[in-house]
């Protein structure tokens, strides 16, 4: 165990407070002390309300809802941790926004998960932990070491003790078909894969393909992340109107935003939706139709060997 | 003249689509065609509509309410642009959000007005146009070029005109003592100060002495920008205690974000506000106690010497 | 358009002069004057024999067998113009190598795609053209800008001139399949998808499974690249099993290494391999069953709109 | 207490010997071995004689006359230590020059300020101590971290203890009255301002006007460095003739060039100058009318501070 | 001794895995555990297979023959350390190709040793080892830490043990004079210096002088490298002309590409060439003729130092 | 040619304004306006006093005595220049202080040189000329451009037209013979060297030896600089020992500190001392035995090829 970054101190941005404080339950430290609030202005301020120098400093913050606000305020955080002299700056992003804004498929578009990889960097950060990215290509948008977790094995395990019989995985996108292929390997289950167009920027859905087989079968849809919800439930009419019978919606991310949680719940055919609490799912959002499996644990055990130099990678093997 | 950079292309971003649109009218130029938008799930999205290989793009955004959206826009702007091959890209931002966290006057707190100049540099910005920083040094918070223009001449010309006999030019705080002796200077009149303090970081305001003499005098009261109003209403408040005749506060940025102009149209003391449309200034925000000088030729003037290689300095001597 | 970066000066490496003479023919220039050799120690050297100062300067260089040769060629000749006082520097990277190495999918590995970028613009690459990449998020592995053109048009017409009746387009691989999806709406051809595992480093291929319908189709298989044809080999005999007719191979890249070109002959399953000439495919490697699609004139039309500040995305709408 | 940076190491340039001597009596080690001289060709050169490797280094050297020297050893010594290894590298710049260079208030100027910020940084120092700069924004021009010292304290208890009775505090300068308000406020006094007006580059300085109250009171001329002594000179006059009657002037800073301390005393005016040992002041420039009080114990505690990663803001709460 | 940088990792690339566990013998370690291969398209692939968080790694790589594979396999590893988060790397880089390209002496060529230096601080070297360049400028290429040994006091005890008898050492080359110098200086042995002209790049040799006396005297031919051995041959021919007696070839580094050891070894004129271990020396490559004295506890102690913070100068003194 | 840099403006800083206004006539333009002076505080301050944006900026200054003024100076202009928007800045510098510390001959010094060029980098240079620097390396430790120009046709046309018969090149040390060897070459003479050794860091020289047959023959002593001119004269007085007859000394850099000029002068064996004006030598300086040949026709050529785009290197061929 090497000494190089003192002790650790975990602190928390706005934006899930709660799985920060599971994550320090796991680590057995207290939540680092910080206030990070706005101004009349609207202008965000971050006071670090303990002594960071030469600390091994995490720093909690999924960038959802609302999106640009948090992803200010991890950067004026990092700049405060940088600036107050902290050992090392690790930024624990359990929700990466963006993430499917990673190339330029029409002309004059950014690559913005490119952009906020590099504000990350500039602002201080020495390294990254994130879950489930949309596509692993992502961690290279990076120069600073990456470490990317997955949820994989808790859906797994949790799909498993369900106990479905003649089920099959359901790529919601051709986009998330090989992560699906990964779970359907684990699940020993057999892969389709809806086949869909997004025709405009503005999440319209068009009219489903299935590729495989799916008919008399319990599908679970798969994907990294649930948004609007437009893509599952549309997924779960196209399965259903191919044959499957008892469809799960299982995703990392449950994003959610508005009226998504009751959208989903008004949707028949989807009995469950299962996400991870990556992103905080609760009052509204929080419908009995949805199961939200904790990775604060898994997190808390990162952080816990990126501290004492222990291997992340030995945590899925 | 140059022709380095190709032709001009004039973009805004969606804080201030009127100030785009009157500058580009003074440039004679149409607007540039970007799309600047968010996707459900919160994420701004932005395209641009034109070719800008090689051409010389200014984007114009004061990073006004709501801050931390617009700044993002302008960095995912400038990554656009960048990625498009622009051949010069200029951050136009007429009100620069952060500009007052500016330094370490507590531990542990950011230097916000940096990061954000560290990170339009990241993004692509090739230089800055700004408009009367609350501290000149901020300037060189940049390592590109800045051209900080001042309304300061068209503040005096409205003033001068008004013919106030008698009249002291009053600074708000401390902190902007230097520039409201600049006015005073060109204003020939004497400089008060009001000594205030801020006790805590939620804008509360203390007790108001005024140093220097403004009995019987009709005081104008200068700042860089008028936020909450609440420093401006306890300014006017004291130098009506201390005798002073009519009160008009002038500013260059207009923040007043949510009720800041009915409360200050509910302050008697104050006859008149003038401030510029750096910041947009209309809807309930616009009451009849608000006088806003468009800044937009400025502007306009600045960009059309930049892109013609002329002095921007010689606009001001 | 601009006269910013002189005139147009088209370099080829070693690697497929042919190539570089064709762009130059579309373009009607003469190709630049360069040595590049090794000397006896093993060392590359490279000298430029014509002035580039301010010119706008273009160097051609897939980097096909052997790459790391190639990949030194290109960023020693990047060193040398940039020291010469290029104007500007393009890297024309028809086949970017190493650009499946783009993620950490097992601990400790390097993601070397990203590493190339981060050299050439060290090296000093001003902006970069590619062909078809495996994944278009290695775009964002530059911070400079990409145009990633495609041979997607030109691979539509060719099949299409075949007249395939009930044809069905089949990914080779779950990778693929986003690309292989575009291809077949294109071709107006349903989708199936290959569903193979890697099992080790050494591109070993396992049992294969075909996600979709191909019975009675004739299939015309889709990547990206092929290597040394063992996933397309086993792809088509796959297909073969579940009653695909006429089987073709499809892909941009035909690297194909060592006697690749001969295995794939001796598999009468394919009926035809259409790959483009983004890699040098001749003597040995152009055997009967290969067809070779040329994309010079779009890398020359690409080059002229740079070098002319026109809108390359054009190019493709 | 960390151990990431091996041991302390503090050495000196060629600025202020004594003050190193005085940190390290502090701290009870002994002063760093280096040689730090001439060529006769004017080249400065430095040989560090003790290894440094993995050791905390700290170097003592306030940019004083002759300026340019001093901080080209500043910056020589900096890459000799990096080149030697060193474990971490902090700059300890008592008086920061060229820190009233810190904008562009006319056309093409320099922001010298932000340039040997930049310097420093590249030749690589790992962070900054400096002490009670002309603007607190500054520390903004680095991206490393600063720890601002502040000879208030230091200040307000020397003058307490003359207990002077009906004082008030007299900023030299407008742009200093935001610190001279906080000495006032320690000093339970009232504040008046100075205004002046530079007219030129060259330190001329025009009639003066008192803002405040100063009739009949004894006055402490405020600002943060002394000079040519001419402002503080005029001011003095000034204060005389508006009535003041016992003046004294307090500075951190005692730079007085060439015959300024000779000019201060034969100032009937000024009863006393208060400085700090930032700068030597001693031979000549030592006149009785000056009292030095030694910032080495400040300078001395940030360093142990620093060293065992213990926080520096509580050394001024 | 610091903890900073766990403990020690040493890792060979493919170039000399014989030196690698002569180091690791020296140094009491197993060497580390890495697999570096190519995948059959000729990519080069590196895997480590230990954990490296916060651990101090060496990797240890002469950039010999293939020289452009052994470059990018250490960039690759470099890569793969880096984003696995070791705490710091230093590339041990006994024989450091292109070092003789490290100036522009015709218009537009590269200067590649400077661009390689580049290349390894992107791949993310925290510091370099290397053995007697040709010119010991090439460490300022370098903006990390350069620990540069040399072998000349092995070279020294190895001759002087010979007792030859009015001996004299000769440059064969100018450009080494200096260094030659030094070991004449230490051999107690007057110099001399061949005086020859490269007449293009391809390694052609010319008439050549003798500056110095030589004749009656036992002759040691010294320069930094032997490569195709044209040059020593030639000088062996030239010092036979003017009446040297026993010739001997010492070098450090034995790159020795193709049949050069046959080729001095058919030279009568040449007693004995001796090289060190920076480059493998083996196989057809090791004639009788050829003594290889090893620097692997040079390289070894120095590694042992850098990790404990000990000076390594004092290995030399 | 390119307009791609607007005009050509040509700046002068304090160090050599003669040198300036003779390039400035060459290329008939007039000296650019831009003040460099001190304050009273001895900080140095530099206002440009013409339009520079999008400008051709080229500034002129040797870094001669007193040097780290000199580098100062340089550095401010530029910055000033940068952030003027000038189009692009080269930073002209006939003489380049600190070349000699290139590398680490002994621990824990540093690379002043190198760390020199990062700084010009750092301040916003964009190439930079130079004039017969000591080891051409110093080329590599630009990341940016450097054109190298040699005064030595100019120095080989005027010792030609002296008509020395038997004539002998004399290297005065070895570290300058391959420059000497060059020299010798042109003027179709054979080489000697001096082998001298510095036993210290102060300059001190040793007894010498004559390396090459000198007796009966008039010599040329070469070296790149005459600084205290000490080496000069040791050397010469060894020559008169070996017998060599009129003894010339020819440098391209005439930094003569102090009473160097006069020591020469006073050095019988001494015949002439030829050098150029890259440094100012004049007054003092400026002995009867000094003869001063002018680059300014080169330096304006140079300048003028570049801000066409045109070859430099063609120039010298």
């Amino acid at each position: 165990m090497s000494d190089a970054f003192g002790e650790m101190v975990v602190f928390s941005g706005n934006a899930h407070r709660e799985l920060a404080r599971r994550i320090c339950d796991y680590l057995n430290v207290p939540v680092g002390r910080v206030e990070v609030f706005k101004f009349a202005n609207d202008n965000t301020f971050v006071r670090i309300l303990q002594n960071v120098r030469q600390r091994d400093v995490f720093i909690v913050q999924p960038t959802a809802e609302p999106v640009n606000d948090r992803i200010m305020e991890m950067l004026i955080m990092i700049d405060a941790a940088q600036r107050a002299s902290a050992g090392r700056i690790t930024a624990v992003i359990p929700y990466y926004s963006y993430a499917r804004t990673d190339k330029k498929d029409q002309p004059r578009v950014p690559i913005t998960a490119r952009l906020i990889a590099d504000l990350l960097e500039t602002a201080g950060t020495d390294r990254v932990i994130m879950v489930d990215l949309h596509a692993a290509q992502v961690q290279g948008f990076f120069r600073v070491p990456v470490d990317e977790l997955t949820a994989l094995p808790k859906q797994v395990e949790y799909f498993q003790e369900k106990g479905l019989e003649n089920s099959v995985v359901v790529a919601t996108d051709i986009g998330i078909s090989k992560r699906a292929r990964d779970f359907a390997d684990r699940m020993n289950a057999p892969l389709a894969i809806i086949e869909k167009r997004r025709t405009s920027n503005h999440d319209d859905v068009e009219t489903l393909n299935v590729i495989g087989n799916v008919d008399g079968r319990a599908a679970i849809l798969f994907d990294d992340e649930i948004s609007t919800g437009g893509t599952v439930i549309a997924a779960a009419e196209a399965l259903a109107r191919f044959g499957a019978t008892d469809i799960y919606a299982c995703a990392t991310h449950g994003v959610l935003p508005e009226d998504a949680s009751q959208r989903l719940q008004q949707t028949p055919e989807i009995r469950e939706v299962v996400v991870t609490d990556t992103v905080p799912v609760n009052g509204n959002k929080l419908t009995p139709q949805i199961t939200v499996l904790s990775i604060a644990d898994l997190l808390g055990e990162a952080i816990s060997r990126i501290h004492r130099g222990e291997s992340v990678g030995a945590m899925f093997t």
